[in-house]
């Protein structure tokens, strides 16, 4: 069986580019006992990756150059010597971007191809869903009738954010990169307020316009700028769930900016830092209450689809020119074809 | 009765100066009905009594002009037209800045004049021993075997934190401006380390050096470049208790660094500010506990006296030189007499 690779060539400075990813063509051996071969059938690309670009000490390791660049793929059992998974099953897990692997099954979970679209388990279901419903709830603690400012908003954290917030009863405002996506938000999901902070002259202005009773919860999945004019806004108690810093990924020094510890001095406010798999005890209840509010028509759920394997670099650059809305994934092939 | 009076001339820019304050004599009214005369025997000064000498929101609001500078202040009843208060009661309140003032009686607490040195209850069972107290426990959640930095850690505040953290079993690294304040620290109070921020070249080094485990409780007292070395330590799920920001509190723009946010996402990091007015709820419990270790000689308390009440502004401004060990207060006459 031959199969496509994507490699990490040379890492990135600054914004990644063609030239740090190589495509390789390549034969698998033959499968040995406890091995699955897996086609690639859905592959997650996910900001958080670049981090994982770059040497150094993050919350995950870095990719080693000359690898395939790995993340979250569904996948399907094309053929097995593994007595857990037969021909045909649906498998989430942490695989390389190829478009056909062998593993010996550590670390996959088998998915259940009635239940929802199997895309859904690298969106709502998986790795975005958990960690908006976890950051919200046991970071925000959102209590009804507060403010909950959500940045990076039209994305696949961001709009579950938003949704579950408003779910709980709070008044939502969604900061993201152009006018179609504050016009999802203000449509589709409900939000009560959004601001597209690439045409708007004073976020700070803005911000205090849509959040008349001040914010009393920031889910920030950017950092930077946007998030200093969210600071001026905090009501005492306030909670930030640091999410993301997309604004800084490419950075290649340090960034500076306002201190924030004044701030939250002042409004005896909590900033935390958090990645979903802190809060893995909780994904039990998480996944069944998300798939719960999804049944229910409670929660609304975008996928932004790249078709094709050999886009997969393509896609992942879209991510930091804010192109996308919903959960990006690049489709490699049909379940069962 | 006359009383002189200290007040605020002028709001600083930057560091405070003589020019700022204005001394004043004055006559005092009679008594009315429900009133008190008090005569002040200990006044507290305190860092974040800068804050309210400017303008602007603060989480304590503003001095006005011409009135006199208010704060934590012990004071006999010489005289009571007051149902609760008798003459030769001793109070603690938030009084001017005065040598006698008249009180309605609202917000005064009775002291018990036997059971520790009077001034202790504007240190060691008053607002700094609580702002530790509460900050580090319900912030800092030491655990056994953790390591805890605090800067400002020779200060009214600090030097309670680094006990209670050595009660509580972790490794102690207190930061703080002259040799002398290490050796007390390390001497007197037995951390495990100190570092002399003035004469140390290289604080990341330093911190390196004597948090072997990386740094899992934080309790800023200062911020600015301390607070970025300490930073680059952090360990996973590290908890950061703002207190005091004493580094910019002289600030006549918002300070800029390095940004926090990407740390804390990368650690998980949780960062809290705080005032110790937060966990009113706890002020109970806290003091009786604060009491028994004091009287146990489990807790060890140091004053910096400054005597005499004309003395009071040059008090407030060796706050910011680094002058004082301990809890500093003004004396300005004694109980009794």
């Amino acid at each position: 069986m031959n199969t496509k690779s994507i490699l990490l060539k040379s890492r990135p400075q600054g914004m990644p580019t063609e030239e740090n990813f190589e495509s390789r063509e390549e034969r698998l051996p033959p499968l040995e006992e406890g091995q699955v071969l897996l086609k690639a059938l859905y592959i997650s690309v996910d900001p958080y990756m670049r981090g994982r670009m770059s040497e150094g000490e993050s919350y995950v390791a870095p990719y080693n150059l000359n690898e395939p660049i790995a993340g979250g793929v569904v996948a399907e059992v094309v053929e097995s010597r593994h007595e857990r998974y037969s021909k045909g099953a649906v498998v989430l897990g942490n695989l390389p971007w190829q478009t056909y692997s062998i593993s010996n099954g550590k670390g996959l979970s088998q998915l259940d191809p009635h239940l929802a679209p199997l895309s859904y388990h690298l969106g709502i279901l998986g790795m975005p869903g958990l960690t908006a419903y976890c950051g919200l709830l046991y970071i925000g603690q959102p209590k009804e009738g507060e403010t909950v400012v959500v940045s990076g908003a039209a994305g696949a954290v961001g709009t579950v954010v938003g949704q579950i917030a408003k779910l709980k009863g709070c008044r939502v405002v969604g900061i993201a990169g152009s006018d179609e996506k504050i016009d999802y938000l203000l449509n589709d999901l409900g939000f009560d307020e959004g601001i597209n902070y690439k045409t708007t002259q004073n976020m700070r202005e803005a911000i205090a316009a849509a959040c008349p009773n001040g914010v009393d919860i920031y889910f920030d999945n950017v950092g930077g700028e946007i998030s200093d004019a969210v600071y001026a806004r905090l009501n005492k108690f306030a909670r930030i769930a640091i999410c993301g810093q997309i604004a800084h990924y490419n950075a290649t020094s340090r960034p500076t900016g306002p201190r924030v510890e004044p701030i939250l001095l002042t409004k005896s406010a909590l900033m935390k830092g958090f990645i979903v798999g802190d809060y893995a005890a909780h994904f039990g209840e998480a996944a069944q209450e998300l798939a719960a509010w999804v049944k229910a028509g409670k929660l609304q759920y975008e996928e932004h689809v790249v078709e094709g394997f050999d886009n997969l670099p393509q896609a992942f650059f879209g991510l930091f020119k804010g192109e996308n809305t919903g959960k990006l994934f690049v489709k490699v092939a049909e379940y069962g074809q």
